[in-house]
C-alpha cells in the first residue's frame, strides 16, 4: 500500500527486458550510439514533427537543463508557486542559469491563469535592467495538483507567453498520464498548443531513470549539447537511457502504463467517496488523489503499513495519494478496506 | 522638482572637501591605507562593538556580496516581496549567491510580519534537500515603502529569524532617515535588536558612491574580502570610498542630512494634504511621499517639469515623491503651488 | 575490435541480474531504500573504516560535485593539466563550484611530482585576496595515461597537499584497475596515503551508470547532500545505482572485471612490441595501451574495422587503446593479426 | 618613493576639479545623466567609430563584464599565463562567466605569439562537447611586463583570433601608456587591428575609480546592460564615472599622464643602469621597471622607506617599479641617490 509516489516503483517489465537486450556488444558512447540515433527519428515520428532531442537520467536535470538553455542568467521564468521547478528541486532552476528569478503564482488546482501570467509578465519586466527579464513560461502538465491543462488552456496561456516574447516550457514529468487523460496526441499537447520545450518524463511511469529533453522548435536548442555535458548530465553508456525511452514509446507503453495509473487513482478517488467523513477531493484526471482525511484515518492507514504524503507537506489534513503502472488493483481495495473498517470503527 | 529619487543629486559639500583633502599622496591601495583602518575603527565607536567593515561603491553590492557570504547555494532570503533586493538588483543576490532563492513575503506598508515570516521559514524549509534552505531574513530600513521599522518590530522578526538559526541582514540604504526618525542609536536599531549584518548606505544621502557592509557579530565576515575582490568591487584606490564614509559620519553629518532630508518630505506630505482631491498618504516616516494624485495633476506636474515615478512602477496613479539632503524647501514649495494651481484650475 | 574507451560496452552480466532482481516491488525513492543502506554500510567495511558514500550517475557528476565539496568559488583545484577533469568535462569544475579555478600542471606519465605540486601551491597562493585560494590536489588513479601511481607517490603528494592546508582528491574513474595493478587494499590506497574524497567508478568497469562519491574523512561530507539535489544528481529510484554498485563490489566483481581488463591491455601490448616499426610504449599498468602506430598502419586498421583514438586527440600519431572487463581475447588477437598482416604488406 | 604600484596615488587635478564642476544640481540617475551622454559621443570620436561605452569603476569589474559578455560558460578565454585576468582578479573572469576556463600561455616578456594562439585554440577545442569552446582572445595592452604589443604584433593575434571564430578581447588598463610609447591612435591600436572590446582604464592614470567598457563591433555589447546592473556594477550617480572619464580625455590628459609616467620609468631605468651589480632589464616601453636588485640593495632602499614589490610575487630577486602621473622627478632621483649611496656603501 505504498502510495508515496510513483517513483516508489522499480522497473517496468519491457524497459526491463529492453536493457537486457541492450546489454551487450560495444557501441560509440557519450550518444554516438544506434539507441539514440533511434529514437531521435521515433520520438520526431511520434511528436509529427522536427524534434531535437537529449535524453537524460533525471526530471530534475531535464527541467534545469532545458530552463537553462532558454533563460538568460538575468532572466526570470514564470510559474506556479507550487511548480515542482519552484519547491522540490532545491534551486537546481536557478543553479543552472546562472541565478534566473522563478516567479511563482498562485492558481487555484496547480493552474496558472492567462490574467495572471500576462499581469506577471507585465509586472516583472516593467523596469528593464533594474528588474530581470521574463523569459520562460513553464507549465507542468499534468500538474502538482493532478490536474490537467486542457488544450485550449495550453494554447491561452502560450499565447500570452509568446505575445511577450517568452518561451514555453512544460514539465511532462508525467505527460502520459495527461495524454491519456486528455486523449490528444502529443504534438496537440505541445507545439500546436504553443508549447516550444518538452521535458518528458519516463522515470515515473515505468522506466529506471530515463527523461528526455525535446525542442519542439527549429534552433531552439542551441548549445543544449554542451550543457548537459558540463552539468554531468551526458551519459557515456548513453544506450541506456535512450533503450529505455524507446521501450517506453514501443507499442504505446507509455500510454498503456498511464492508462492504468490513473484508473487506480478513480478506483482509489471513488472508494474513497463512499466512506463517510472523508472528503474524496476533485476527481482525479490523472494519477493522483488529494483527499481529506479525518486525523485518526491517517494515522490508522499508516499503522497498517499505508505510505502517503502530507499535502501540503507542512500541514496535515489532506493527504496526496499517488497511483503507478506498478498499483495493484488488490492494493487500492486492501487501502480502502482498511479505510472502511477504521472508519466504522470510528462511527 | 526633481524627486524621482534620492540617488538624483550629486555629492554633498562636506564629502566633496574630504575628498580633495584625500586627492594628494601615495597611500597602499586595496584598503591598505589610512582612511580604511580608520574608517573601521570609527564604525566601532558608532556601532557601541566590536564590527569588521567592508566599503563598496555600491548598494546592489553591498547587499549582494552580505547576502553572498551569509546564504549557501542551495539556501533561501526571507524578504518583503517588494524589497529592492527581490525587485530593482536584476538578480544580483541570485548571481552572487550562486542561485539562491529569494522568497518575498507580503506585508502592508513594506513590513513583513513576525508570523509571516515563521510560516514562510516553516514552509520553504519544509523538505530539506528538496527544498532550499532558509538561511537570512533580510529586512530594508527605512522601507521601501517609507515606512520604518519600530525597535520592538525589528526584535521580534529577528527572534523568530534566530530562532530558525538564520542569520538577520539589514537593507540600510535609507538608515540615516530611519535613524533619525526613531531617534535612536545606531546599535539599538542593530544589533542590540538582532541584527548581524548591515548595508550601510550613504550614496543616497549624500555620498558620491559609497556603503558599507557592516558585520556586527564576530566570525560572521568570513571569506568576505575575498569575494568582494572576486566581484571587482574591491577598489584600487579604496581611500576614495572611506574617506567619503568618514565624511559621512563625521559631524553627524549623516543625521543631518537625513533629517534635512525627512523635513523636506513632511513639508511635502504637509502641503499635498491641503490639495482637494489628493490623497496624501500616510504621513511619511523618512524621506518618501506616496501619494495618489488625479491624472490630471500627475501631467499637469510632470509638464511643469516635476519629475517622480509611478509607484508601483507598472501602474499608475499613485507615485513616489523622495526627498534628499540637497532638497530645498523652495524646490518643495514650487511643487506644491503648481499643485495648487493646477487643482485650482481643474475645479 | 572496439579499443576506443572503456565505457562503449553494455553492463556486465552480474550487474545485470542485480538490477533484475532489484526491478519489482516499491522502495523510498531518492536513497531511502534498502539497497542505499546497504551500500553505505558495504563501503564502510570495504574501505574499513567509516565512510558517507553518495552515489551519482556519472563520473563527471562525481567529480564535480566531490570539488563543489570542497572548493569554494574563489579557490584553485591542483590537478594534473591533462586530467579528465581539466580536459574533458567541458568544465563541469568549473560550473558547479562557482567558477573555482583548476591549475593544471605538467608532468611525465600523467602523474605530478610533489615538487611541482608545491611549487604551484605556494605561487597560486601567494598573494591572498588577488589570487585564488589553493583547496585541493586531484589525483587520478589509473591516470589519464595509463599510469598508476605507487602508495608511497600517493602519500607524497597528499603530505605536500595536507601541509598547505588542501583537501585531497581522487578520480577514480579506473580505480579497480589501479587496485589490482598495485596489488593493495582499497584502504591503503585511499585514506592510509591521505586521500580524502574518492570518486570511486563502476561505469568504465561493467556497470551501466554508477559512481560513488566517498567521503574518507569525518564531517568532510557536509551538505553533499543538497548539492547532489540541486545539480539534478539525486536520483528518484536511488535503487538503480546502488544495486549497481553492491553487485559491482561482491564477489570481488570490480576486481575480477578489472584484472581482466589489465591483462587484455598486457596481451595487447606484448603483441604490438613484436611488430616492426611500432613503438609498444610502456609496459601498461592498467587497462590502457598508447602505441605509436606508423600512419599507414592507423589507416589500414581502422579500414579494417578496428575504433581507437589518437592521443593526444590533435594530433596523430600515438593512439589510445582501451580494454575492459568485456574485451575478448579473441579481439585482441584479431586486431594484432590485422596489424601484422598491415606491416607485412609495408614490409 | 612609492613605487608599488600606479594606484597608490590618489586623483589628478583635472579630474578632481571635473568632479566638483558635477558636484551639484540633480541628474536621473544609472546613466540617464549628461555626462554619460556626453562620454559616449565623446568616445566615438575618440576612437573613429561608432561605439558603445558602459562605464564602471574598477578594472576587475571591466574585463569580467567585457569577458561574460563575449565567452559562453563553458567556454574558454585564451590569454597569458601572467595577465591580470589569470592571476590577480581572484577568478572574478571565472565567476562572472559562470565558470569559464582561462587558458594562460606562456610567452616572453609578457606577451603570447601567434602560434601559440593557435596552438592553443585548437588543442582546447579539439573535442567539441567535452572540452569548453574557445570563445575569447585576451591581451594586455601594456603588458603586466611593461612592454608594448606593436600594432602588427595585435593584428597577427587578432587574425588568428578571428580565423577560428574568437571575439578580441584588450585589457588596456595601462592603454594610455601603450598609446604614447606607440606614438599611434586609439583606432589604430584596437579595431583597425582587429580589437573587438576595450578595457579602458583611467584609475591607475589619474582617476578615482573610472574604466569604460568600449564595444568596438556593432552589436557586440549584447545585453551588457543587464549584466553590468546584475553585478552591482551600475552606479546610480553614474555622473561620478562619466565625469572622470570625460576630465581623462578632454586636453589630451590621459596621453600627458601616461607621457610623464613613462618619462619617469625612463629616467629611473636610465638611472639603475648606471649602478653596479644591478641588472637594469630591458629598456621600459610604458611605466613599468623591473630590475634584478642584488640582495643587500633591496633591503636597504626598503629600509629608506622606498616602496615596490618582488616580481614574481613568490620569488625576490627581480622587483617591479611603477611610475604613475603622479611621480615627481626628485622621487625618481632620491630613489636612484639612495640606492647609488647603498651600493657605493656595498663596494
Amino acid at each position: 500500500m505504498n502510495f508515496a509516489s510513483d517513483n516508489v516503483t522499480g522497473v517496468a517489465p519491457e524497459i526491463a527486458q529492453a536493457l537486457t537486450a541492450a546489454a551487450d556488444g560495444t557501441a560509440m558512447p557519450y550518444g554516438n550510439d544506434p539507441w539514440t540515433a533511434k529514437l531521435s527519428k521515433r520520438l520526431c515520428e511520434v511528436f509529427e514533427t522536427e524534434v531535437e532531442v537529449f535524453p537524460v537520467a533525471t526530471g530534475t536535470a531535464a527541467n534545469a537543463l532545458a530552463l537553462w538553455q532558454c533563460v538568460p542568467p538575468f532572466g526570470a521564468v514564470i510559474c506556479h508557486e507550487d511548480s515542482h521547478i519552484n519547491t522540490d528541486e532545491c534551486g537546481a532552476p536557478e543553479m543552472f542559469t546562472g541565478g534566473a528569478k522563478l516567479v511563482g503564482l498562485p492558481g487555484a488546482d496547480g493552474k496558472m491563469s492567462p490574467d495572471a501570467v500576462d499581469a506577471a509578465i507585465r509586472r516583472t519586466g516593467f523596469r528593464p535592467i533594474h528588474r530581470v527579464r521574463p523569459s520562460v513560461l513553464s507549465l507542468t502538465q499534468a500538474t502538482e495538483c493532478g490536474t490537467v491543462y486542457g488544450l485550449d488552456e495550453i494554447a491561452a496561456l502560450a499565447e500570452v507567453a509568446r505575445g511577450h516574447g517568452l518561451t514555453v516550457h512544460m514539465d511532462g514529468a508525467r505527460f502520459a498520464n495527461a495524454l491519456v487523460s486528455l486523449g490528444c496526441s502529443p504534438a496537440d499537447m505541445t507545439w500546436r498548443a504553443g508549447v516550444d520545450v518538452l521535458c518528458l518524463g519516463a522515470t515515473k511511469n515505468g522506466a529506471w531513470a530515463a527523461e528526455a529533453v525535446i525542442f519542439l522548435r527549429p534552433g531552439l536548442a542551441g548549445d543544449f549539447a554542451e550543457r548537459r555535458k558540463r552539468s554531468g548530465h551526458l551519459l557515456s553508456k548513453s544506450r541506456f537511457v535512450s533503450a529505455q525511452v524507446l521501450a517506453y514509446l514501443e507499442d504505446d507503453l507509455w500510454r498503456r502504463n498511464a492508462a492504468h495509473a490513473n484508473a487506480m487513482a478513480r478506483r482509489l478517488a471513488d472508494g474513497l467517496a463512499a466512506l463517510p467523513g472523508v472528503d474524496p477531493g476533485a476527481p482525479p484526471a490523472a494519477n493522483m488523489v488529494f483527499p481529506i482525511l479525518p486525523d485518526g484515518l491517517r494515522e490508522g492507514l499508516r499503522a497498517r503499513g499505508a505510505l502517503f504524503l502530507d499535502w501540503p507537506a507542512e500541514r496535515p489534513g489532506k493527504v496526496r495519494l499517488v497511483t503507478s503502472h506498478a498499483t495493484r488493483a488488490d492494493d487500492v481495495d486492501a487501502f480502502l478496506e482498511a479505510a472502511r473498517a477504521l472508519s466504522d470503527a470510528r462511527a
